[in-house]
């Protein structure tokens, strides 16, 4: 789910308690969640004061298809890093060589995220083992525990 | 989008202050957003102690066209109300007469979400007013304030 062109609809939480969602580009070296973003955005003010997240991807081609994480943004990558992932982002979702939409003086960094939690729903009635048995814990969650 | 076969994804804030998201099934009667969810589910749980809710929205034939609404539950309806919208979901995101996954001795509850502020993207580049003039308040925001 996280190497197709899928979208992670990716929550925070603003200062003031409420919450914060968006979608974005996403990738994975792994064992970390990689999202590509540039300072000073809400979500990369949110995550500086409360590094927990909670990510919602399903897939394009079906969305029943689902996989809930929740994390911790554990470091932050920036400079020629992060410059050089989010042009790998663009190759993966847009098939450009550069990502086109880099405003003046945009610094970009890679928010690392550990995963603590993990929910994999092949229908919206089974709900499965994390297909990523080698860092996240194995959950068996009845459906009341995601919706 | 609302009214499309669009999945929106639903971002609360858990009891320990880290945020939890779900896609859901939408509707809008024109005035609120509309979710139907189940009593006792982490959603409404959450909404019970911090009704502050974020919504992303992505157009199913074109990821880049997103809508970004933030607001608050104001309002909850159960019992027949309730089991008939769910089905009205079912109806127009799966084509059944009914909800097919009613567990037994779930009570249905539509969360009735005032928008506070919404922001539509046509584009990754181009961030429009609301389609909704009645009652959404105009945004004209930069790129930064949604990612």
């Amino acid at each position: 789910m996280l190497e197709g062109k899928n979208f992670v609809y990716l929550a925070t939480v603003n200062p003031d308690g409420t919450p914060q969602v968006t979608p974005t580009w996403v990738d994975t070296d792994g064992k970390f969640v990689l999202v590509n973003t540039a300072i000073g955005r809400v979500k990369h003010r949110n995550v500086k004061k409360n590094p927990n997240v909670a990510l919602a991807i399903t897939d394009q081609n079906n969305p029943y298809n689902l996989v809930v994480i929740r994390g911790k943004v554990v470091d932050q990558l920036t400079g020629r890093v992060a410059d050089e992932h989010i042009d790998k982002m663009a190759k993966k979702y847009r098939g450009l060589d550069k990502y086109p939409n880099r405003s003046p003086g945009e610094q970009r960094v890679i928010l690392k995220i550990e995963p603590t939690r993990v929910i994999s729903a092949r229908t919206a009635q089974s709900y499965l083992v994390s297909p990523y048995p080698d860092f996240f814990v194995l959950v068996n969650l009845s459906r009341s525990e995601i919706s």
